[in-house]
């Protein structure tokens, strides 16, 4: 029997208060409106951002709220003037979209769209600022639109990838935030190492991996991995990283060392912290003439970048990223045929696996810093 | 008579003492040197960079000098080792050289020679540490390895660009410095401007108006002019500027002024002042999603440029330049034939012209603001 056009009763994790264990509750989820697909979660896992917004901390707080941005699910249903997709297609919702109509969209060098560019205060859908999720009629907030902590969601169709249905959802599900943001700017959109160029990363988490990753596949020869946790200098091998510095090591400006050890810079670095200190360093590290730095790690809001502007004159250039500048409908489905066509590795980011039930577990993973992504099978 | 292997004895202005007139004296020119030419000089013109040394503010003074790096001429003999120029290729002497042999020389990126890059504290020629100039026995110091202010100069064949002889030596002479430096990085090396964006030039002196004559190149839709001084906007308009916005007259800063003027910010800017503040105004004025700023002038060592990181991420890109990224034997010669294609204009940035003999003249013209380049005769 069809549910479209019906409320669907459902499992959801919801937030309650900042800080506190999820708690899987029953809960409403309204048909989707007028550009809107609701899309029964097969797989999700948890991105540092959930925490974030989960911890709340020198945030206005928005709860009781459904978190939960990377997943991979089938459409159940589309809304009124929803043309391409149709129940049963595979997708990706994506925390930031892409209208198509927008001068970013238009332009072929942005991916952040006028209408649907992430907002992380939002918690009601655009159409009429109202939330699809509920309890007993009382409205639990949307979390970056997508909030896939929940087996069934509603997304704006602008924030839905629709992708390859033979692309197995519990790994390229990790594509539709982390291993996008990270391994899209460094090979294909943003960095463009050349073949045989030092690249030097620094934060070896899941996305600063992720940009090794990218390194690796477009053939670097140096990958300088960088982080104040020698532990993760052990797996971060596995990503293709081919050296490491930790910065506690030296008495001298990490930017300093990398200099020294590469001869005068290297070629590209990418700066997945969010740390002000680490993004200077790693526009200084590049070599003059041609170096090109690229920030990805979002930074506090007080922090000012810094740096000598004769560092920039010669010829060093600094650019930020957002989503690897991937455009999410447009470029996401050309990334999961790299998955299949095997030009890129996403499994060995998958290091846990828990079942929706124990959603609470993968939060303490990533709270001890264990791993990289914890993979939550909504159907167990 | 050849005078190949002779000393020439010939005219030179010495400056003696830093902010002094020059003086025009009878100097001793040594042969070239191992990797060396010796060069008539038939035109030369006056730079900010001469004025900057002549007066030597905050430097360590090194005088006696022969200034002047704006230049064309005749190649009268060359030394041991040079075998790509012969006596009568028409030359211009370039401020910063082109060894063809570092990493940078064959990186297709950068222009920053290891060994020729320029060096405004270096007196002597680098083979042997030792000047070509003399009078009565002692030597008077080299500029730039040009020191064009001479009737002849001696200069590294790394620093030389042979052009085609039909070229008015008196014209295309600006494309030594000033007018490499601003055109060349808008239209063809740095900001890559496409056909229809809007292009911000901060500050509207000779090299920001190359600039705007290479965003009109490019096909700019908009070029708006930044400049504290309104009486240069008249001028501006011959040379594609299209509009025009004195910080003086806003009572907010000049980048939101033209974020809003232009509905989100302009596609490309190009800071060519110096001044840290219009550094980073030119980089807060670009739109996110796409927005280039390319600096070119040449901060106060102590500045620091300033910005929030956000700016960045946002997707804005920051890049510094350095003689807009010409190689100077590789590219200039292609420049000069665009001058002879009528691809790009310069008669109109000669807006002056002395003989030799009144080279003091050029100087109070350039410190009364007055004019682009004076064009200084060397045979009158």
């Amino acid at each position: 029997m069809s549910t479209a056009g019906q409320v669907i009763r459902c499992k959801a994790a919801v937030a309650w208060e900042s800080g506190k264990p999820l708690s899987i509750e029953e809960v409403e989820v309204a048909p989707p409106q007028k550009n809107e697909v609701r899309i029964k979660i097969l797989f999700t896992s948890l991105c540092h951002t959930d925490v974030y917004f989960w911890d709340a901390k020198g945030q206005n707080p928005l709860f009781p709220r459904i978190l939960g941005h990377e997943a991979g699910g089938i459409v159940e249903s589309v809304g009124e003037g929803v043309t391409d997709l149709e129940p049963g297609d595979h997708v990706l919702p994506i925390f930031t979209g892409e209208c198509k109509e927008c001068a970013h969209c238009l332009s072929e060098e942005s991916n952040m769209c006028d209408l649907l560019r992430i907002n992380t205060d939002r918690g009601e859908m655009i159409h009429d600022g109202k939330s699809r999720f509920s309890i007993n009629g009382k409205p639990i907030y949307h979390f970056l639109g997508t909030s896939t902590f929940s087996e069934y969601t509603v997304v704006h169709v602008g924030q839905v990838a629709k992708i390859n249905p033979e692309a197995p959802l519990d790994k390229v599900c990790v594509l539709s935030c982390g291993m996008s943001t990270g391994s899209g700017l460094v090979p294909l959109n943003v960095a463009k190492p050349k073949k045989g160029q030092s690249v030097a990363i620094f934060g070896l988490g899941a996305v600063g991996l992720a940009a090794a990753e990218g390194a690796r596949v477009s053939g670097a020869s140096r990958i300088i991995g960088v982080d104040l946790n020698p532990s993760r200098f052990e797996q971060a091998k596995k990503f293709g990283v081919t050296e490491f510095v930790n910065p506690k090591d030296h008495d001298k400006p990490v930017q300093e060392v990398i200099v020294e050890m590469t001869g005068g810079g290297v070629d590209r670095s990418v700066e997945c912290t969010g740390s002000i200190q680490a993004m200077i360093s790693a526009f200084e590290c590049v070599h003059d003439g041609w170096g090109v730095a690229v920030l990805v790690g979002v930074p506090n809001k007080d922090d000012a970048f810094k740096t000598h502007p004769v560092n920039l004159l010669n010829e060093r250039t600094l650019k930020g990223t957002f989503f690897g500048n991937y455009k999410p409908r447009t470029d996401i489905p050309a990334v999961v045929e790299k998955y299949m066509n095997k030009e890129l590795e996403l499994d060995k980011f998958i290091t846990h696996s828990v079942p929706f039930s124990e959603i609470n577990k993968a939060f303490e993973l990533m709270l001890a810093g264990e791993g990289l992504r914890c993979m939550i099978r909504m159907d167990a």
